[in-house]
């Protein structure tokens, strides 16, 4: 693909990713798409044939494989303690959150919430999503019970997507902080001996 | 008003409230409300001279109000210790979304994911709902500190919100329990003279 078009494909998918962040699967319809990126109308079918379908699709993976990519960097820091870098993490999330201008929230969660049975092909990206994040902070954890790697996992990605809600009810993105600090909290006691999650077993 | 019109009234209110859970503000058009509830569309603006946002935020609160009566009575039954309150809750939450079919997230969360610059009213009463359920659990905490109690609290209904998240994806209620058992493990280790969450404080 010549880079031109290429730049014309991607800044469509951008476009897309970010309408899904602020609107859910519903504000990515192709004219918005196309107001938002600039694109022509027939272009958009000529890159995606199948049309929104094909575009939520593709931005969504992107979507999903980048915040992978950030869950990643962030807790294989292996020069902070374990609890600290779910903390950065949160403290970096809300920041992020601020700076993006309080309005935009996971593509994923947010089409999550959307999906009706026509769309068991977005359901089955989004579940794989959260299914990879889920592996990428279990792989980091330290004890030697997968289950329970699992589970604390789960529970990280769902308070996560849970302080995308509450901040933007809030227009803060403060509930990313505390929720980093409660992982970590509960990270630094389990780690000790505590009691533990053991839904998944 | 009469009974037969009280019930009209309510059931519109009802199929807005069920739209909203399946699939966010989008979804609950007009013309959906109406199909939905089977209800003459001229009676909806009879009912709701103001449209979709004053039908939209009356069903908000009463989802508002009914999830804050559901929280408190699950996590005020002081026969059981506090920890088992939250996997009962946890518990209660993945059968409710199973039996109600795997397609119903939480209005307020689904609208927040969805909020715009035109719906700042709709925003007051999201925020207002996650600040009274906030208020509901972090009054049944035993610590003294008041910003820390706040702080698990928001904790606390991130995540529930963030299971409702995953749950969609996943068409399976099994992150609530996860949730539920997890805040306990967590309030079993503080309660003990573990370190806590300061994000708050």
């Amino acid at each position: 693909m010549a880079r031109q078009t290429r730049a014309s494909r991607d800044r469509m998918l951008q476009a897309t990713e970010t309408l899904l962040r602020e609107r859910g699967l519903s504000g990515a319809g192709i004219q918005h798409v196309v107001a938002r990126s600039k694109a022509p109308i027939g272009s958009v079918y000529h890159f995606f044939p199948r049309g929104k379908t094909q575009l939520v699709a593709e931005a969504l993976q992107i979507h999903a494989d980048k915040a992978r990519a950030l869950l990643e960097r962030f807790l294989s820091d292996k020069a902070v303690p374990l609890p600290d870098r779910f903390r950065a993490l949160g403290r970096n999330a809300a920041a992020g959150f601020d700076e993006a201008g309080a309005n935009k929230g996971c593509a994923i969660g947010s089409v999550s919430l959307d999906l009706d049975a026509r769309h068991e092909a977005l359901r089955t990206i989004c579940e794989g999503a959260f299914d990879g994040w889920i592996a990428a902070i279990a792989q980091e954890l330290p004890w030697s019970d997968e289950a329970k790697r699992r589970s604390f996992a789960e529970m990280a990605v769902a308070s996560i997507e849970g302080a995308f809600v509450l901040s933007r009810a809030r227009r803060s993105g403060a509930p990313f902080i505390t929720v980093g600090e409660w992982l970590a909290t509960t990270l630094e006691q389990t780690a000790t001996g505590g009691k533990h999650g053991s839904a998944a077993q």
